[in-house]
Order: C-alpha cells, then structure tokens, then sequence
C-alpha cells in the first residue's frame, strides 16, 4: 500500500496498480454497468495523452525527461499494455474526469517507474500538472472519443463496403431469377431477384457514405479549448501543435475546431453520427426482413432463398431451421435504435460551458459501433456468402400471378386489365388464359409483352407491338 | 375595439371577441402547430372552472352573482357553446398560463354579458380575481389534462373492448379453420384460426386493463395546489368542494393528491398513461402485421384470409387491393410511439416546482388517444368484421407440412424426428410418406396422432398409442 | 476432445466442458455484444429447468433416476456453480434457442456425471428428450426472463424503498427550511426544503408502486405452451405442475397464463415493464435535475444544497466539486430510456406464434433494472445520506424575492399586487418597503400575511387579517 | 350527384367536388388525425404531375390536348386553387394511393371541364391513364415529399440562418460583457456573454449545414420506376425528361436514382432528414435552456439575462414574467424528436419492393420542419432580438467567485491552487484575499492574471510573470 491524497483526503493504493487516488474515489462512486472502458477507448484516450506531451515538449513548457517517460508509458499502452489498469465504470459523473485522471494517473506512474521512480512521487510528475499539461477534461474527453470514432468507423464502413460488395455478388449471380415484386406484402409485378440484391447492395453503399461523411465531423477537435473552450492555460502554439501530432500519430487528419467554445459546449456531433447509425440500421432492419420473409416456410412460406443452416432451430420440432444471423442483425439493430435514444437524451443535456453527459454517449456510440460492425460481418459471412436462389419456387410464383396484367395497361388500358385481374380473381384461373379468352391479345402478342425480360426493366413492355394492340382495342371498344 | 390591459400593458381587441389581453399575446407569440386546441380539452377545462366557481360559492369566498354567471358561462362551453374563443396553439410556452388566460378572459366576458355589462369590465368580473380565485395555472392546466384524459380513455377502452369482442366472435368463427403455426416465419406447427384469434383477443384484453389501471391515476389531481403545490390562497374547505365537484359533473371520482406539491411538481402519470398506451400499441402492430401477413398474395403469398377489399390498391397496377386498414393502424401505431416520446422528453424536463413542459405533453396525449381510437374503430369496422378464411389454403399449408413431425416427439424422440424432417425437407417428399415408409408407426397410429384435434391442444398428440409406438421403437433401434 | 453431433452434423467438443454441440454453434454464429448472460437469469432458467423435471417426474413421464440427476444439476447452478459453462452471447438469433440449448446440454452432462457416465451420453440422458420434456424454447426462455424480472424488480423497488425512506428522513431534517419556490425557473412562492424533499419521497413511493405493479403480469407464465402455445407435448397435469413447482422453487406465485397461445406471442408485459421503469426514470431525472440545480454554484449559482464531495472535480480546475452521483444517476436513467427503446422495438417485432426477438428485450430489461437499481443505491448511499442545506442562503433568496406578493392577492387583488411586483423590479427595492410605501398594509398585517408558516401552507395567507385589509382597499379605491 | 366507379363498384360523388370515387373510399376508410394534408405537398405533388404531363406529351405518348388541360389543371393547384378538394386524412393506409388518386381525380376533372366537358367523363380523361401516365403512387408519392421537403426545408435553413445572424449580432453586441463560465452547474472559470453567443451561432451553422447536406438526398428522385422500381411502363425518354422537367419547374437540380428499385424500396433518406433535425433540434434544446437558465431569477437566479417581457406569466402570481419563447423553443423540439422516432418506425417497416409507411412518415417530417421553422423564428423575432444581458449582475458573479484561481495553475501549480480554493469555500472569503495573503502573488501579479482577456483567450493567462511567480514559488517552497 502506498498512501497518496488529493484535495479530499488521503487514500490508501495498492502498491501494484498504477491508478491512483482519484481513480480509486471513482471506483468506489461508481458501480453502474460492471462493464469496462472500451479498450479502443484506453488506447485512443493514450494517443491524445501522447499528442499532448509532444506538443507540450514543442513548446517548450514540459521537461523533455518528464515529457519523454510520458510519451513511453502512452506508447505502450497504445500497443496494449496496461489496459487492466482502468477499472473505471464506463457511465459515470464528472464528465469523463474519472477517466482522464485514471488515465493521468497511470501514466505518471508508469513514467515515474521509467524513471527509476516510485509510484506515487506526484511531487516528481504530477498527473494534473504534467500529463494534465495545457488541458482539461473537457478537451481530452471528448477528443478521446472522436479518436475511438474514428477507428471505430473505420471497421464499420469496412465492414458495410463488404456488405454492399457481397450483395454485388448475388445480384450477378441472381440476375437471371424472375420472381414476384411484392408491395403491401400483395402480388404486384416481376422482378429479378438480382434486382433486389443490387438495390440492396445500392441502399448500403448510401447508408455507408451517410456514415462515412458524418465521421468527417468526429475529426474537429477542441484539444486547447482547456476546461470551458477559451483556451486558458493553453498556449496557441501547442494548440497548433497538439491536432498535428494527434493527426501525425492516428494517420488521419484532425483539425482544432475554429470555435473551441463551441466544440467544447455542444455534442451535437454525437447526436448526427448515431442518427446516421440508425437510419443505416433502419434500411439493414428492412433488408433483413426482406431475407426473413423469402426464406419463410419451407413448406408453408414464400421458399424463395435457401439461407445456409447455421444451428438447429428449435429445442422441440425436429428438422427446423431458423433465419437465424438474419434475426440477429435485426436485435442489433434494434439496439442501435435504443442507444441511439440515450445518447440523444445526453446530448440534451448540455448547460452552459459543458455537457456533463459525454460518458453515457460515449459508452453507446462504442457499443453501437462495435455492435453494427459485429452483426453486419456476421451476416455477410454466415449467411450472405452462402444463401441460394430456389429458382424453381420464384418462377412457380410468377407463373400463378395475376400482377402481370399490369404490363397490359398501354396496351388495353387500366380499366380493362382491371376487370381481367378481377375475373382472375375470383374464378382462380390463370391470367394468361383469361387475357387469350376475352381476345384482347394474341398468344404472340401476349408471350411478348409478359415476357420477364419486358417486364423488369424500364418501358413499355411490348412496345413492339403497342400498335397492333392498340388498333385491336379500337375495334373490340368500337 | 375595446381596449384592454395587463401588466405588460394596453392592447386593442376586437369587439365580438369573448377572449382579451392575454389571449391576444399568446396568439401574437405561438404559431407552432397551427392547430386548435382539443374541443375535448376546452370543455375538460370549463368543467374543471365550474367545479371551482361552485367551491368558492360554497365556501363564500365568490359572490354569488359573479359565481352563478361564471357557473353559467362555463355551462355553455361544456355544452359545445364558444368553442371558436380559443385561438391559442397547443405547443405553447407559459405552461399553460395562455390556455388558462384564454379560458379566464372567455369566462369573464361571457358572464359580464349575462349580467348585463359590458366586455372587458374586468373591474366587476376579473378573470385573475374571480374566474381564477383559488387557482392557479399550475393546478387548473394538468387537472384539466387529466380531466380530458379520463373523457378520451373512456372511448379508448371502450373501442378497445369492441375489437376484442370482435376477436372473439372470430374466434369462434374461425375455431375449426386448422392452419400451420409459425415461429421465426418458419414452419412450425398447427394451431387453428381461431386459437389465434382467440390470442389477439386475450392480448386485447390485456391491453386493455392496463390502459384502464393507468388510467386511475389521472384522477389524482392537484386543485387546491395553486401555484406550487402549497395550497397558497387556497382555504382547506375549497380544495375539499373542488374534487367532491368535479367529481359531480363528471361522473368520476376525483380525489385530491396527499402530497400537493408532489403532484404539481411531477408528471410522471402522464409518461405512465401514454407508455401503456405504447406498450398496446406495440401488441396491435403486431396483430395488425400478423393480418397483413396471412392476406399476403393473393397469388404469391400465404393467402389465409380475405380481408374486405375497401379500395383499389393502385394507381398502376390493375385489380390490387392492399390491406390499408391494417396498414393505418400501424402507422397509428407507430404516431402513438413517437408521441410517447415527445411525452417522455416532456416529462423529463420538470424543474422545482413545476414542469413547464404541459402543453407538449397534453398535445401529444390527447393525439394519441384520439387517433388510437380512431384507427382501432375503423380496423373493426372495415377490416375485422368483414374478413373471411381462406380455409383451403389453410389446409393446404399444413397438408403439406414437415413440422408436424414434432407430435411423434414422445413416440419416437427428437434425433429420429429430426432425421425424418431432414429427409422430407431433402427431398421434398410428403412427411407422411416417409414416416410411414420408415416403419415408426402404423397408418393407424400415424392418422391418431396427427390429427388436428390432437396437435393443437395441450397433451402429448396420441397418447393412446404412446405404448405401442414406444414398444415399436424399442423393437427398431434393438 | 469428444464428438457431439445434431441433425447439421458433427462437431469437436472440448473435454472439460458442460455444454455441448448446440452453444458451439452459437458460439460460433454470435459475436455481438461481447458481454456475457447476466448470472440471475442464468439461474433464473435453472429454476425453472428444476421446477420442469419435478413437475416431469411427478407425472411420471420422467425416469427418476434421470430426473433427480437433472434436479442435482439445476440445483448446482442455483447455488452459483457452472455460470462459466454459458459462453453464448446474449444478443443472438433463434429467440433464445441457444440460451435453452446451452442449459440443456450444461444440465444433461453434468447429470450424466452425477449418475456416472461420461459427457455426452445423450443417449442415457438428452437435452432435447430430458433435459426440455414437455418444453419449447418458447415457454422456458420467456419464463426464464419473467423469473429473472421477479428477482431482479424486488432489489430495484427494495431500493426505490430506500430512497423513498432516506427523502423522508430529508423531508423531516429540512422541514423548517424555508426556500423559494421557482416556476420556469422564476421565482414563485415559498416552500420548504422539507416540503420539496417530501414531495420527492411521494413520487418515488408511485414510482415504485408503478414498478411493483407492472411487475405482477411476469408472474404469468406460459410453460406447457411448449412451440406456439397450444401445448403440443406437455399433458394438462404436467403444465398445472410447472407453475406450482415453480411457485414452491421462488417463494412467489407463478401462474399458468389461460391462454397459454397469447402468452405465447406476445411480450407486450416486457414493453410495460420496461415503459414503467421509463416512467419512473423520467422523475428520477427531474428528481436529480433538481439536486443539482439545487447545488449549484458554490459561488455563482443557487447554492442552496451541500452534497458530499466525492471526487476532485476537474483536472485543471482546482477546488472544483461536482455534483457526480446526481450526474450518474441522470446518465442511468437516459440509459433505461434508451433501452426501452430498444425493447419497445424487439416487442414490435413479433410476428404469428412467436416473438423471436425476446433476447434483444432480455439484455436490455436485465441492464435497465441492475443499472437503475445500482444508480439508486449509489444515490441515497454517496449523495442523499450526506446532503445539508445551506439554510442561510435559502433564506437570503427568500428575503430578497419579490414573489412573495402573490400572499397579498386575496387582500389588495391581482392588479395591484402585480403593480407592486413592476415596481419592485423596475426600482430593485424590497417589495416590503414599497408594500409598506403604498400603505395597502400595515407592517403588521404585512409581517402575519406574509410568514413562512402562512405562505407555506394551504389556505389564504393571514386570513385573519382579511377583513381589515379588505376594508383598508375599500378605502384606497374609494 | 354524378355516379363514378372503380373496379370496386359504383359510388355518387356530389356534382361540385372535383375529386370522384377513390376519394370518397379513402374519406370513408381514414378518419385518423382530422387534419388536412399540408398545402404544400399537394403543391409538390401538383408539380411533380405537371413534370409528368410536360413529359408525356415530349415523349409523344400523352395526346396534346389532354396533356395541355392537366397541365393547365396542375399550374392551378400550384398556384393554390382547389387546395380544399384533398380531403384525405394525412395517415392513412395504401402507401399514399389516396392522395396520388385524389390527385388524378382534380387533375382529371377540372381538366375535363377545361376541354369543357362534364366533370366523371374519365372515358375522355382518365385518372389512371393519363393523370397518372407511366406512372404509379410508388414513384409519386415519395417524389412529391422530396419536393415539398426541397421546399420546406428552404424556408427551415433560412430561418437557421436568421438565428445564426442574430446570434452573431449579439456575439458582438455582448463581447465585453465578462460572466462566471459554468460546468456541471458550478463555477468554473471565466468567459465573455458575447464568447457564449458565439458559440450558439457556431453550432445553429453546423446544425444548418447538416440539414442542408441531408436535403441533398431529397433531390434524387424515383420518378419512372413505376410500380416496384423496375420502370414497367415508363420508356426511358419520360424517365429521362421528367427529372428535366421537375427541375425547370421547381428551379432545383432533381436526379433520377441511378438505381430505381433502391429508391423505391428504401426511405431511408427521410430518417436521415429526420435525425438531421433531431440533431439540431437536441443543440437548440441546449441554447434555449442556457437562456431559460441566464434568465432565471429575476431575484432568486442567475439572472444574467433579461428577456423580452412577451405576456404576464402566471395566472396567480402578479408580476411575473416566464422565458415562454425558450419554452415553446424546447416543447417544439421534443415534438420533432417525437417525430423522428414515428418516422424511424415507419423506415423500419418496409417490405420487399416498398415502404407503404410513407404517409406517416410525411405527416411527421412536414409537422417537424413547419413546427421547428415557426419556433425557431418566433425565437429570433421575440426573444433574441430583446434579449438584455444583466452586465453588473454577470460581473457580480465573477467577483465572487473562485474558479479563476484555475487561471493560476502555471504560476503555482495544481495542489496549491487546490489549497486556496478550498480555504476560499471553507472560509467563504474572496479568494483574491487569500492569494495575496498565502503571498503566492504580489497584488500587480495578480492583477494582471486575473484579469477578463487573459483569462478568456487562449494561453497561459498571464504568462508574462510567469517567470516572476515561478521563481518566487520556488521560493516559498524551497
């Protein structure tokens, strides 16, 4: 035990961790989730911590031996070490300061020993005065986890280009089989089965660029704006120096917002890049669904894809199998959608120079990130790679439907295919054989305008034959 | 013109209004919805100042002339009368104090005129002094609230009741319709019609209770709170009269809050009533979905039910019907769903001695309750009591189903179903075929055991021959 | 290594292992969350594993000696042993499939220890056959999460409890501590600190009676309902069993839903239970809001509270003291507002026999009622107990305020009360010296009128002195 | 009465209506909201069939004739005739199919009577093929949303950027005005009022550029894909010349989707939009809240801010005033994130080839952009521009405060400065008392340290003794 205080009291340490006092009051407050910090988070809190005491020893206000044993401990916790050493709860009070002293903490420590130190000399380096050095919680907190966002999203957006470029796939390998378009869930006219991968695969490549621009933001950073945006204690230029070193050490660029005050007050930027998370998930939620209710049945559903069985699906009837990767991707989802709530409600509750509530977003935002990047790789590799076309169950489909008198409407007008369908309707009968019938059509004519190829792309299937058609509607009218 | 002033001073209102001053700022400051405010709620408003105008006549404090022409003019608005009198937006800021003022000022007026004066003599009638005496916005506005919630949810549950005794009569209807049970969208096993009309029903109910339960807790009001709940310049025996009157003219028990303050303070209830409204909401989305999915098709769907067909489904597509009235009460749903959240945020926002934030929440509410009633009532009407089986297509889903197989579980266990399952699914044979081709089970055991009565009640299907078909396994696997 | 197989096909199993093939698979299919099940609802399903073998054997279709090695099993977990044998991620598909897999095998292996045979003698004794008789996921899963909610909701209101008793100990300490009420944050009336803190205490006490009513619906079971709900499998005399072993295991009484197809698809309970604890969170934040208005300053805000300092409050700024405890519980509370959402959707999502999103609502209603429950705790343990009013600055608002004209209302009228609250804050001048200016009181009526007692209470402050005043008015006008 | 008739039947449409038999079954299905459409969809949409018509007559396919009187009809509406002819309630079910035919229906009739024909004579004019040429309500309804949100969305960033404009007025206008910065509602360290305007204007711009970037998705349209994207009756020289011709008729670029079924399945655009606003909305809530807070008092609050007098604020309490355009600022924007959450359900719930959801959605994102328009506009106009700042009160604040002691941190490190402001709390004494008695500073040291623009500009505030204090703090410790 080694004993250390602060400006409540003194505490008693473990000799062998590297947390110190302020770390241990956290503890002790909080016991919320049981969960622990991102370890993305550590790592990326690690860099700003690096960035800041190299900008500190440019401008020459941190001893470059100080300055040095810092910038070590920082390194090796970005490369792992360490992250055992913050026990803090994730959803805390102070706005991130039990994090940032648990991390000041252990990189005094840790520099104190690269030193040749002991633990606990703050008189030697100090975690407020050095590792704290020109910043504040309110800087470095939410820089921090701009920094994991942006790590973050970047497997996120990998993940959503594998998606869209597996759906590529299938839409080649799917672009022969006719099916039924459905809308309310009600026959209504062909389409490919390729179509709708390639729509998905279009719909993910916009949800991923939605992200993609709005990660652009989670790079305009307040490291400077110290505790309430003006700067005080932070001279410009290590305000310069820290977004180039941060963006020198991530690879990325980072720029110091123009108005710290601003990006030190709002966390709006939060709030947009959960909002496009969610409306992402929203369109995966309705793809998913989509993949559901086509592989439903087999027997007694719409059979049209075969989904790779990943695990029985029932603990009671035998033989089933369950769209399960598709129902998962779903739940996620939905929880997307919930963290989305909660870090609303944070971003909410800024007053004045701060929003206190910075740790519960952070700690959705990871796991929304995470979570998504999970699921979505998931999908793609469990069940996507492997789901297969029931070529003969589609056609079967479209071969009963009466939605193709739909391709009919340029040729005999609508309220005539109107009263066709009607009949088809209600006697059961194919379409085909009541269109012969009422002799609206040749059988020539007819095999044109219904053919798959006419009906699932742009124009007016039968065009070809528009004339003919049209004439032959004159005298039946007339 | 008259000419009328407040404490912010003079300001010109037309002649033939019955509303003043204050009304006239609100309007100038609130154009947000556009809307008007709730009829319900107005005359929910003029019952609450009647039940006070009779207090304070009974405990002396009012004049009995002033009162009987306040009692009078209240009268009138209950009855449908004025209604045109209160131009002010539901989202408004003030906490209500414009609503309150508006109806204060209308009041007035209109019993200024019944004792013969002149509008605008506030000096013989005070909308402050008389129309207000004992209260305060901050205790006529939720009791008001509440007051109006007791008169929607009335209708609310009651329609509620209606869907469920149609439920019923459907299940009854539909109690010999078997069909196949789905779990995950896949096969799972039969269950009849009406079993699952009979579950809307049960979950109806449910929804139902717990809308009413909540419901009690808007009869807690807060009159005699005045303007922090500490009852100042309201005397003891009028916050007594105010519930035991409003308790006359409603019909209802009203019962004054133990704690005052509490109940001025806090909104709570409103969150409880409009998140059990979600939480039926979310149980009818999913019954009005269950609809959608069995009128799926006709042709390439499940086609289990007929739903009245109550307009042409397209603008393009010739002979379409869409299930619509499911499709409305779902996006009431989903309106009811944001609203709560609207509420929530409402709700959320209290501050001390009040929560501002009424006006949203009452807007929302009342929405809510509105729309919810409308759109169960039409679901009844035009969709539930007209909607027909499709019991061939019933039977014909679980002809040819594998999923029964679960019934030969306690005859012939889950590994060996499931390689019966495996195989049917395999190669598309009939279940049937191949159980009786393996030689578990007779024809006769086979038919006692899969017979739809047996499947769809609680028991072991064919328990009478559990015996032999156990005999006849042991015989097989020996 | 062993070989374990299922109808997909075979699969290596480790050794030292309990659970089988099945929870490998989901290993194997579900990396979303990363977290593990929570312990209570592990043992939660034990239980309801246990109750389902007695009741098995007691109908005499579960071999003894099987079901007692099973009852051992369930027991053992009970007692906390095994919790590392369920390595399944608690998002995932299957709708907890894998979860009642999982227990299966852990149960059969270890009770094929206990009888003294060898892991994975499915053959002696099965997860499906044994383990599962007379079940279906889709009873023991949702049972399991209502058994865990009936642990889990006794700590949170026992807490709510105890918040509710510590307020009331507040209200007591603080009776006499008389502060400004505020109203959109302006200044109102007076009140008391004590009367705040009871007004508190009230709402929690709802807050919990919400909860604890809310709570009753999962104490209604759907065991016996086995896949959709219609019994298949499970005899009547068995499913009477389950409840009551059930009951006897818990100490609480669990009862078979009456209609077991209903409970079967539907979680809307889940959607209230979680929508009352929303509602309650709701309060909790205006609750903490408050305390932390309440608190603010020291120098530059209200400064009418002392909480105990937990923590330094910043990292730059000195001195600094943050109100985190109420900052966590606000952050908790956004948190279960959040994951109501997230509920609300998997509660949508249901669809036939089914609601396959039951682990998405199991996650969250597990996290929503520990993270409240811990938040609570830390509360009235870090933040209430320790709590002091600053009496002196109470009282300095009180004396400077203006609001306190609305006690002379029933003496001199709205009008000219409102004339000398402009005047008072035109001038900045005490509103008693310009009360006393005017000569509408004496310094004696004023001082009755205007007491702590008289204004904190209900009825007209100084009514004794209403007739002088009256009479003195009379003559001012005049 | 005139009879019409779909395939459904035969209806009496009163003579003078313009819309014919699918209107009145819509009025007949959907009484959910009793609100009308908003004006300007049906405008947007009158434009997106006037866009229809010009390109069906340039493609050659819509006879002149007939093309020119719907065109002539169209320009009507547009310009705001027969805008009470839409009776359909704006939720309704269908996916919009009764507004796109009630659209038809006025096209077609009041064209008819154009050509001077009688109004029901569809043989010559008819809603469905001609109104509605190569057309379905799957392309055109979601496109006239998109118009009337290009539309909408003007007026909302315009009135951003009034609120921006007015900040940076009062950014200067309070430039000198030095006031307490406040984090976590205590003291923190010192700002300028004018600092704090500034940053609101700095995040309304960002807020105002998220919304204009996510409106750029609204421009690319489905026009042409027809019934399920696919383009079935629609050449592609129509598709190509109706983007033309919206674009010419609105003055805004609109693009065809270069995948059309993408665009017909997915409306995940509208949640975009919709959590854009929920964004900005979250940061407004932020601003009005620090102004309802500023504001508070007059005598018990910060009151740092004077607002505009805009109506007497309590029913009850004489002469107060509430902050009533904040508050409707704050309930304005719960309502829009109310709505997001309607709209996110709505985008959840598409199937296969559409989203039939979208009337709820469009009833919600209209509502969201006129509702937060008007609020943020009454702001501007009624609160923002009036606002005082209180600048002997804001100084007041600071002079008592000891925050600044942060301001010391280079001079005299952490732990010391800890030390003084706890003497300073403990003590209740001015910390500049102690600073000089500790004699940490000489009197001039301070002075310059402590002065407003160094403590409010980036850098270390007075860094020019820094060597001075640094040399003597060595001293004092030594």
């Amino acid at each position: 035990m080694r004993t250390e205080h602060d400006f409540l009291g003194e505490m008693n340490v473990p000799d062998n961790v590297y947390y110190g006092v302020q770390t241990m009051r956290a503890m002790e407050n909080f016991h919320i989730t049981g969960e622990h910090l991102d370890p993305d988070f550590i790592q990326a809190m690690a860099i700003v911590k690096k960035a800041a005491a190299l900008a500190n020893m440019e401008t020459g206000r941190l001893d470059k031996k100080i300055g040095n044993a810092l910038v070590q401990a920082a390194s090796e916790i970005i490369d792992g070490q360490w992250l055992d050493q913050f026990p803090v709860d994730p959803i805390q009070g102070g706005a991130g300061t039990s994090v940032n002293m648990n991390m000041n903490e252990v990189l005094c420590n840790r520099a104190l020993e690269i030193i040749g130190k002991e633990k606990g000399r703050y008189d030697i380096i100090s975690p407020n005065n050095h590792a704290n050095m020109a910043q504040s919680t309110n800087d470095v907190f939410p820089t921090s986890i701009k920094v994991c966002l942006s790590m973050k999203g970047k497997k996120l957006t990998e993940v959503l280009k594998e998606l869209e470029t597996e759906l590529d796939v299938k839409a080649d390998e799917f672009k022969d089989v006719i099916k039924m378009g459905r809308t309310h869930l009600q026959d209504a006219v062909p389409i490919t089965l390729g179509q709708e991968m390639g729509a998905y695969a279009s719909a993910v490549a916009r949800g991923r660029k939605r992200i993609s621009r709005s990660l652009e933001g989670v790079h305009v950073i307040n490291m400077g704006g110290t505790a309430v945006g003006t700067g005080l204690n932070a001279e410009p230029a290590y305000i310069k120096a820290v977004a180039t070193k941060l963006s020198m050490l991530t690879g990325d660029i980072f720029v110091t917002a123009r108005n710290l005050i601003d990006m030190t007050n709002n966390t709006d930027i939060f709030a947009e890049v959960s909002g496009n998370m969610k409306a992402t998930a929203l369109m995966l939620i309705k793809m998913a669904n989509d993949f559901r209710l086509m592989a439903s049945g087999p027997r007694c559903g719409l059979n049209e894809l075969k989904l790779p069985a990943r695990q029985p699906g029932s603990s009671i009837m035998p033989g089933k199998v369950n769209p399960v990767m598709a129902e998962v991707l779903d739940q996620t989802c939905y929880q997307i959608i919930g963290n989305d709530m909660a870090i609303s409600l944070g971003v909410e509750n800024g007053q004045f120079e701060l929003n206190v509530m910075e740790p519960v977003m952070a700690f959705n935002l990871f796991h929304s990130m995470q979570y998504l990047t999970n699921a979505i790789h998931a999908f793609v590799k469990y069940l996507l790679k492997g789901v297969k076309a029931n070529k003969k169950a589609c056609q079967s489909w479209v071969d009963h439907s009466v939605g193709i008198v739909t391709a009919l409407l340029p040729h005999i007008g609508y309220e005539r295919s109107s009263m066709l369908a009607k009949e088809a309707y209600a006697t059961g009968r194919p379409i085909r054989e009541i269109i012969l019938e009422h002799g609206y059509l040749t059988k020539e004519q007819m095999d044109i305008i219904l053919s798959p190829q006419e009906m699932t792309q742009p124009g007016i299937a039968g065009k070809q034959v528009l004339e003919e058609t049209y004439l032959a509607q004159q005298k039946i009218s007339g």
